[in-house]
């Protein structure tokens, strides 16, 4: 899966998953964006600022969830049928480290595709110039649905 | 622990909690605030609105679990000793339904506290008037490490 | 659903709960034996030996997730429609204290029941004469599909 | 991690994980053994037979998580200094598929390693003559203890 995931998904799987993600009012306020969407694995990077902080002025653990959530659906969404939506069921998530950096990129990636349920591994790298440390990883089980007008 | 925790904290505890909360830029920003700070019991409100949405305009697994994530933290905080910090070491959450109300309500309880590691149980309702149903329910594992300088 | 699941599910349950549990060959390797089978809410009693412990002498991890697990999937398949089978998708415990009793008791209640997933509640208590304390607690998903002929 | 858990750890630490597990009697009693002891990755075999089986006769979930656990714990201990103990947290594990083969192979793998606080990976493969599949993945945080006086 990782090899595949490494390259980009098609124009109309990109466009889907674009599309979805333009409607999540959270990443847009976060300052969040895709930074990759390949086949069962797609990445989102938050930058740092204020806005996204817990107390001591690391990324909140909330906001790191946040995007690897987010980067884990839209992992499996890649893989779904047309007409249908992606929900998170659960997910689990260790934070390993303080989560810092310039920003923080989540990696989600498909460990395991059903008809029903997707399961996804999480893993969120914190960023400072040309180096990413391992700061967040999880793992998220997911629900495939028929698809829902989506306005 | 839950009949404890329905009864508001010392005022000193009340004001180191507030005190770290209103630290958190991510709160803030998402609109969220405390609505009760009990003995090993700490609940959190965060209000609908556009920027704490997922793509069919219910309230985002991220958000959801933010607000989670911050009352169960405050809750182990509530019965920590003086000078020392919180962190949360890893959770889980289930999304039971889909989160939608004119609020969430978040609660945080101890389940287990002990010298390092506390034990939360983690639970998120959708408000709508009177109603309030649980949309998730989670587990959180936090640690007790000696204070840090708090700006 | 407590109140609820500390009565006896009706005779037609408890026999299929039975029958089933008399398959699951680890429950009788172990000595766990089905306590109580309330509607959406199974108990299972594992008493002390040395075949169940970790290497402190104490019940290990997994004798203790094995009962819960158990116990949880009972709770779902007491809700479940005729000519169903249930399956775990996951599940989450803490090992909140040194699991320890003349017996183990595994409570798996019903969370949320879905028509395909269904949410539970895990708690262990070790229990010795009229003590019984919390050991571990989790939270499972647990999936429902369609009967397979179960030999 | 990987590559270097691929090797065997030192003989005093191959020792010291082996009496280990020789005192864990559920190992025993299922019937499981350890197969690789590398610096911060174990592996646990388990081979098939009825006395670990769920109601459709593959593994147990509780037989799948009490390898995949004990694996994880051992090789967190690979890396503890002298004189401690190693006692698990908590864990989290998704059954992807049904655990069925002539043996199951747990494989646990240090993903952080701190002072307190350590967090493996957990993978479980069936495995049947020369074809391996993964059949549960997760996630566990376990505890660096003092040592405790095990006999």
């Amino acid at each position: 899966m990782e090899d595949q995931g490494r390259e980009q998904a098609t124009p109309e799987v990109q466009d889907r998953i674009r599309a979805s993600f333009e409607r999540q009012g959270l990443m847009a306020h976060l300052g969040a964006r895709l930074s990759h969407i390949g086949s069962g694995q797609v990445h989102i990077v938050l930058p740092a600022r204020p806005e996204v902080t817990q107390q001591h002025g690391y990324f909140h653990a909330g906001a790191t969830s946040a995007i690897a959530d987010s980067a884990g659906g839209y992992a499996a969404f890649t893989l779904f049928p047309e007409n249908t939506s992606v929900l998170t069921v659960e997910y689990k998530v260790n934070l390993l480290a303080p989560a810092e950096g310039e920003h923080l990129e989540a990696v989600g990636k498909v460990l395991r595709s059903g008809r029903t349920l997707t399961v996804c591994q999480l893993e969120v790298f914190g960023v400072q110039g040309t180096q990413r440390s391992l700061v967040a990883a999880g793992q998220q089980t997911l629900i495939c649905i028929e698809a829902r007008a989506e306005q």
